[in-house]
């Protein structure tokens, strides 16, 4: 990536940690920092919408990327494809725009052996994991058993933390938004070597 | 330096870049951030004030503290010594203080060879060396023979540039200091490794 690229922001967090709604207030505040849509070959739910939750593609498109490295990266969960369109996220860089990538600790340590020192990678943390049954709880959609299942997922998430330059504990939202917005305006800062 | 210690912070920057008035704003808005004073031999000057511009001590007293490694850098200039006190930043940093250490390029180049990863480097840079030139002029304690010869050295300075970790461009100073508050909150959130 050249010095006067935009870059790349590789967020993760365990489901109910907050992200959604941190990452939500950075884009709306921030007319530079653009996200990644990542693409999908599952179903569309409901009230998800098309290019805002993912881009809805079917496996033989996916597939015909896959064949000409169009993904940054991309992996296969209970027979669906997800991945991050390579275009559009270099494309961005290019035009100097700072670009988000919400995506689990997989696909993170995927990107982090392709593009090493490129990105910016940022873990946000629940600040205990009561409080992230209490979330999860929170949101009518979840089963009981999906919520003991993200939890044990998340559990899992949280040994990858120490491959991330950052953390943030979303305890108080107003804190997290400011810490995440310092992470954008000093990277900016950064000296590349 | 243990992970739940404060964090050191070196700050340069040529004369006139507005260093000391940045550094002062992030002193009286942020309690837990303090700045080290440096300790030196040469004369109290006019308009400076002991324990807030220098420590004035003894070249006696200086060069005993020497012997006991009293200090996380120091240098002779023209006959005086100027040196950054160890005990004094290694107590904050223990009490979980961060400290903001301004000194020149050479005081920094010798910290960071001794503390390696554990200081985060800052260097802040006037817009263009004629606004520089302008700052300087404005301070009526200047000749212009001494102008000359900082301009001289602001350009030498500037060489280190790439041995920062971040460097900030005073063009706004509202944005200057939103920048430097950025890196003093995301080094917060830095995950050690």
């Amino acid at each position: 990536m050249a010095k006067n690229h935009g870059r790349l922001f590789v967020i993760s967090a365990p489901s109910g940690a907050g992200k959604t709604t941190l990452v939500n207030k950075v884009l709306k505040l921030c007319p530079n920092i653009v996200r990644s849509v990542s693409m999908t070959t599952r179903q569309i739910r409901k009230g998800e919408a098309a290019g805002r939750d993912y881009l809805y593609v079917s496996k033989e498109k996916f597939e015909s990327l896959i064949k000409v490295n169009g993904f940054l990266e991309y992996a296969q969960v209970f027979g669906n494809y997800y991945g991050s369109p390579r275009k559009f996220i270099e494309a961005q860089l290019r035009q100097k725009k700072d670009v988000i990538l919400t995506i689990d600790v997989q696909g993170a340590m995927k990107i982090q052996k392709s593009m090493a020192n490129k990105a910016v990678f940022i873990f946000i943390l629940p600040p205990k994991f009561s409080d992230l049954k209490k979330r999860l709880l929170k949101r009518k959609s979840d089963s009981s058993k999906e919520i003991a299942n993200r939890l044990r997922i998340a559990k899992q998430e949280m040994k990858y933390l120490k491959y991330y330059d950052y953390q943030i504990i979303n305890d108080d939202i107003k804190i997290a938004y400011q810490q995440l917005l310092s992470i954008f305006i000093s990277t900016k800062c950064k000296i590349l070597k």
